[in-house]
């Protein structure tokens, strides 16, 4: 995956690295729908990608050229499909052959699927020139030195790993990536390769916060991780900190490149207690040199709001490391870049010292594990059970994933379901981190213009918390 | 000085920051070929300014609007000579006026001159994409960190002082600047501000390491300096490496924004002998990341030379911090331009490693305390004397200036002149650092069509080191 964040775009080709959670029928949709050409397929995902290669032609459409990556490192069933082993593929190629660069630095680097609110995924196209910028913004806002450790935490996969394989390079540094994403092996890449630098979603602070007594190994240097998607609580940070690891908070999103805003430390907040300390980083901070605008808007009338720390609005961002656009989704594209401005889809206030805190989504959307999930994806699939009358799917916050899908069904009397069969069915669908962890059954609450009150269910899912 | 670089460009204006260091005549000629609109002037300068303003009124141009900078802190004599003091003058503005953004990123923000071959200074642009790569690449290539402490011995009207009035302020750094460029200041600025970053010609980093013991101060901090135009020998590196700093090594020149290259230092050779890095640090080094191409060629074939250290070629660059060309001089614009690349005037070797190393320059320039001095403007000079047959100006090597003029003179053999009165004719017209601090008088050595051997003044020149 790291190479190819260099040698795909080198031959002129863009790039679209491909969520190994995702189940095998969203996989051949994003194929089709960015038109492979070629596929690299580690061989631990054998399978599922023969699943979805056979969906393609079940289709009628012509499949990619498959590349298997065999890794022996894998110690689990590694399954070859393709023509042709990945160093086999590389002796075929021409050390002399020139470099294709961009004709045009808008053209595009890398095409990445992302779950926005209607159910089919969107490939999101990075440019050059953005993907340029945002490798070179990461590390500046992170304050990264120059020949870094950096540990792969964050899947590549995620908005090119905020395109940190060119950034981290770029600084000179060293990258580290594993095989399977465990505490324990975390733990050792700190003490044994001496790893200073990583990025991750929550859960992977949860990962190394809760981390058994025998799975730890001593190290003595300075250890920094940027995290995104939901701030770290208090006595997370405080766990962190005393294994000498400094959290730095951001926020993003696919269509930004990442992360495209810092909470941005003053050092004298060093002093204040944890709890304090936690508060203050849970906002989203400030923009990134590189984004030429971030405002909160009231999105009816694009006036910025006051910054007076209470009132809502939607936030907005334009500049070098916003997305060209949603890849053959013109429609999309232009909804989302209504007035200019490229939407979020989160609600946020903006503080007397100019930072901004998210308070709320207005999208239909649940970050689990760091990923997106549609709920009205989940709501397609509930539908198709004929004991779902009606659904409606809400964020359920978790310890572990940060947030999980919790569907609310009003079920058709004449029949009996049970929660079990509910996630069975889901999950035949869907891949594991979309199938909803609890499923309540009553009537939906709804406004007077028949509209299902998902502010309501969401308060109400609150009393699930732990329970499943 | 500081300020002007954001104020200036947020009206949509562009920013010439004058050499201070320049005569009456020059700086006439500058302002009147920028077509200056408004000159803020140093109280300390105020004499020279007036004198350069009457110049421009005395040819039949309209002198431009002089607001005045008058610095308390300045001991010597201060003369008020414009039309509003600049406190004054900031007053009469206007908070809530937005800023004038530029309407294309290529348009001009600053103009900067220098001396080149001819005579007289040309008007290098720079465009606001180059700038701000060069205010973000300086700080990267150098792993300058956040919230640095930096001193300002670069001249600002050096190359916009290498980008970094805007490239620290992204860091989120502190300015340190000074009145008067001392030892003694610069030393307490290490003391009692905690500067941690600086940059300068070797003249300022031989100021630093031969400083008096009375002027010194102790501080326990490590201190980074950037040092371009020659290298230091083992001796200063070791002086300065004993006192706490460290030195990095860059290549550059005003039309590349200032350093391009810079000599990247593996950690490994700080085991080797301090003869053996400084040889190692003498090279001008690989390209920065902002600078798309950096090649060492035959001038005629446009060839790359083999990377064996020993092939001569000349230093070419393309890229975003390559200037837009020389203000109103599309001739020498287009020769700079020639083959699609700008043409250094440098010759260098390329390492099997890949870093350039500068053996010659192919330009007549000679570099005194870091600025361009045109060997042909202060022949010109030499030419108005009347005992003056035939001159050539090259460089003698300095241990403080790094370099200064050195006149080859056949003189009328009618009259008797000294080497006195010539330096004296000269620097009535030119200023200090243009001056030649060594004349000799002799036949002219040529080459059988006439053209003098400036390579062998070069090398005849040797003999008169340290001897003026």
């Amino acid at each position: 995956m790291l190479e190819a964040h260099f040698g795909v775009p080198l031959t002129g080709a863009a790039l679209n690295a491909i969520n190994v959670r995702l189940d095998a029928e969203t996989v051949s949709y994003i194929l089709t729908h960015c038109g492979a050409k070629v596929v690299l397929v580690d061989s631990e995902f054998g399978s599922l990608a023969k699943e979805a290669i056979a969906a393609i032609e079940a289709e009628g459409n012509t499949a990619p050229i498959v590349i298997d990556v065999d890794d022996p490192v894998h110690e689990g069933s590694r399954e070859l499909i393709g023509q042709m082993e990945y160093e086999a593929f590389l002796e075929t190629g021409d050390p002399e052959l020139p470099f294709r660069w961009p004709e045009d630095e808008w053209d595009t680097i890398t095409v990445n699927y992302t779950s926005g609110t209607t159910g089919k995924p969107k490939g999101v196209e990075y440019h050059h020139r953005g993907a340029w910028l945002g490798a070179m913004d990461n590390p500046h806002v992170w304050d990264m030195p120059h020949h870094a450790t950096y540990l792969w935490t964050l899947p590549m996969f995620h908005c090119n790993g905020w395109c940190f394989p060119w950034g981290v390079t770029a600084q000179g540094g060293t990258h580290v990536c594993l095989r399977q994403v465990t505490s324990k092996n975390i733990h050792a890449s700190f003490a044994d390769y001496g790893v200073d630098h990583l990025c991750g979603a929550p859960i992977i602070m949860n990962l190394i916060a809760n981390a058994p007594a025998e799975e730890r190994k001593p190290f003595d240097h300075k250890i920094k991780m940027m995290t995104a998607a939901a701030s770290p609580p208090a006595a997370v940070l405080q766990k962190m900190a005393d294994q000498g690891i400094e959290i730095t908070h951001v926020y993003g999103l696919t269509e930004v490149y990442g992360p495209a805003t810092i909470c941005a430390w003053n050092p004298v907040w060093n002093e204040l207690p944890m709890a304090e300390q936690a508060e203050i980083k849970s906002r989203q901070g400030v923009r990134y040199n590189t984004m030429e605008g971030l405002e909160v808007m009231d999105p009816e009338t694009m006036a910025p709001v006051p910054s007076d720390g209470e009132t809502m609005g939607e936030i907005m961002m334009r500049g070098n490391i916003v997305m060209k656009g949603y890849h053959k989704n013109d429609e999309a594209t232009t909804e989302a870049f209504e007035g200019g401005w490229f939407h979020s889809g989160d609600l946020a206030t903006r503080d007397p010292d100019g930072y901004i805190h998210i308070k709320d989504r207005s999208k239909d959307i649940i970050i689990s594990g760091g990923e997106n999930v549609s709920s009205v994806e989940v709501e397609g699939v509930l539908y198709k059970h004929p004991a779902v009358k009606e659904v409606a799917v809400v964020a359920l916050c978790d310890e572990k994933w940060g947030e999980v899908p919790c569907a609310f069904i009003e079920a058709d009397e004449t029949t009996t379901v049970t929660e079990e069969e509910i996630i069975k069915f889901v999950r035949s669908q869907l891949a594991g981190f979309k199938t909803p962890k609890k499923v309540v059954f009553g009537n939906l609450p709804k406004t007077s213009t028949g509209k299902v009150q998902k502010a309501v269910l969401r308060a109400a899912a609150k009393e699930f918390e732990g329970t499943y």
